[in-house]
């Protein structure tokens, strides 16, 4: 049975503060269309893409915070985009804030959704790294409040669905390497990845000319390393005076970006997925069984910050 | 007081077999006093630089097979390189095969050593990572016989030398994204890796087009995912018809190559490295303390291979 996919990295230009949900879900619902025209069987929205990108404020009033997520999905505002897909025999991925009410308590995550193309939920993954802060730093021209609006979740899960083994991360969650790693020890094939990343980065404005070498570097050896098809999509342009990258791509598991969006706006980078394509890297150079040595890499686990060797460890091996 | 260190990446082109050891060590020679006259303070050689790459072929002849490892180092063919080091002030970093013997055992690694300034020995690294395979195939036109010819050493272990925090990783371990993390959680500021890299992989020829695209793909995350300098020197050329990738290199912590040879034969990639650039990505974006989530990662430690969830797991998240 061939296992090959045609999938749509469906970038979204920028959002701003007064955009509707609904207005927004007309934008998607082109992209949608335009991609089904294109043969696409899966359509990636990026993370937070229902509204802007709100965790850039300080956000003292809780009803104002509240309104910016979703207390179920799909919602009164979501829901055609869900019909649409599900008529067009589309999956989707979707990221958006997420409320949940545990009695009293409030629970809030960066989550995103995987749809089959039957409308079928397969997974719901919640965002386990958080960049930014918690306390407001008014010496920054915009916040990045992520720590305080949403808590960590609890981990990466791959799932069947799409014929293969797909996993989801967000924005953040690329940057580092073990989120591809615990996904290709699930055996992943797809990972599907949103991102809101801000050009600036205000306490290391040096990096900001490299953002979208950084963005690809780590996407394409997350791909490689594990043997995966990767789908970065951004929300991308310039939104509320916050300039944001784009690069949406899509990246095979040689780690070579197959498709890719140019501009900053609403776009689509679409390209055949053959998902037997990991092979080639799972069963030789990433042949874990193989080839890993956990016995060398418990720190990993053990130490969250790093810490340097003592000063006189340096005088024998 | 300032850290900076200009570092020279000594590739060296290929080593027959006929070759003897002290051949090469007048070719590194060479290299390292080119080296000290452009101001380098550490002079980086490859992954087993002092034969030709043995594991091509099956040695069935024991005494044949220990002439290609050391039994001390500096040896009687290496004493006056390790001389001229010191008289130059130049540090040394060489890998080569290493022969312990404990009682009437013999003990096998691929080993790297790492010297001072001043002619103290900083470490003595031992391969983790072994690729290729343990019995001979002969249906490869080369072997690949690292799991046979040597044992997985005990870890990754950073040392203080050069007036930073250095660790040493060995060819085949600088795809494997664990090597990097586990130096960069002991506070790492260069990594210094040599390698012997076939252009032609038999399991996997598809591969071999991307050769040196995947050579720099996984040094440069490695890099920047810990925010550290990385040192990649390849042993190169056509090596006894088997042909190996060049493309050594000074890697910063921005993930961007800085110095790069360009042929496949003894060549010099020189760049000022400063250490405290590490710390513009230390303490932003991977400032581990604040950002990593060691509760997500157990898997790392805890499985060698990969198993896909189960069939049934897709259903709901």
């Amino acid at each position: 049975m061939p296992r090959s996919l045609v999938i749509a990295a469906a970038q979204l230009g920028p959002v701003q503060r007064a955009h509707t949900r609904e207005q927004v879900v007309q934008r998607m619902l082109v992209l949608l269309r335009d991609a089904a025209a294109m043969g696409a069987e899966l359509v990636v929205f990026p993370e937070l893409c229902l509204t802007t990108f709100f965790p850039r404020w300080l956000i003292e009033d809780e009803a104002e915070l509240d309104a910016y997520y979703e207390t179920r999905m799909p919602g009164p505002a979501t829901q055609a985009l869900f019909d649409e897909a599900k008529r067009l025999g589309v999956g989707l991925h979707l990221g958006y804030a997420e409320l949940q009410h545990e009695g009293d308590r409030k629970r809030r995550f960066n989550a995103a959704m995987l749809v089959e193309r039957d409308g079928r939920v397969a997974s719901i993954y919640r965002k386990v790294h958080l960049p930014g802060h918690a306390e407001p730093e008014p010496w920054r021209r915009f916040q990045h409040l992520e720590k305080r609006y949403f808590e960590p979740g609890p981990g990466f899960t791959a799932v069947r669905a799409f014929g293969g083994v797909v996993g989801v991360a967000i924005c953040n969650d690329r940057r580092w390497s073990e989120t591809y790693r615990v996904l290709g020890l699930q055996g992943v094939e797809l990972v599907l990845i949103g991102y809101n990343t801000p050009v600036h980065n205000p306490p290391a404005p040096e990096h900001d000319r490299l953002g979208d070498f950084h963005n690809h570097l780590v996407m394409q050896a997350g791909a490689y390393q594990n043997g995966t098809w990767v789908v970065g999509v951004a929300k991308a342009g310039v939104e509320e005076g916050c300039e944001m990258i784009g690069g949406s791509c899509i990246i095979a598991p040689t780690g070579e970006v197959v498709a890719l969006c140019s501009t900053r706006d609403d776009e689509l980078a679409v390209a055949r997925c053959d998902l037997d394509l990991c092979n080639s890297y799972k069963r030789s150079v990433f042949d874990f069984a193989k080839h890993r040595q956990p016995h060398a890499y418990g720190l990993i686990v053990s130490r969250t910050g790093a810490i340097p060797p003592e000063q006189d460890r340096g005088s024998k091996s």
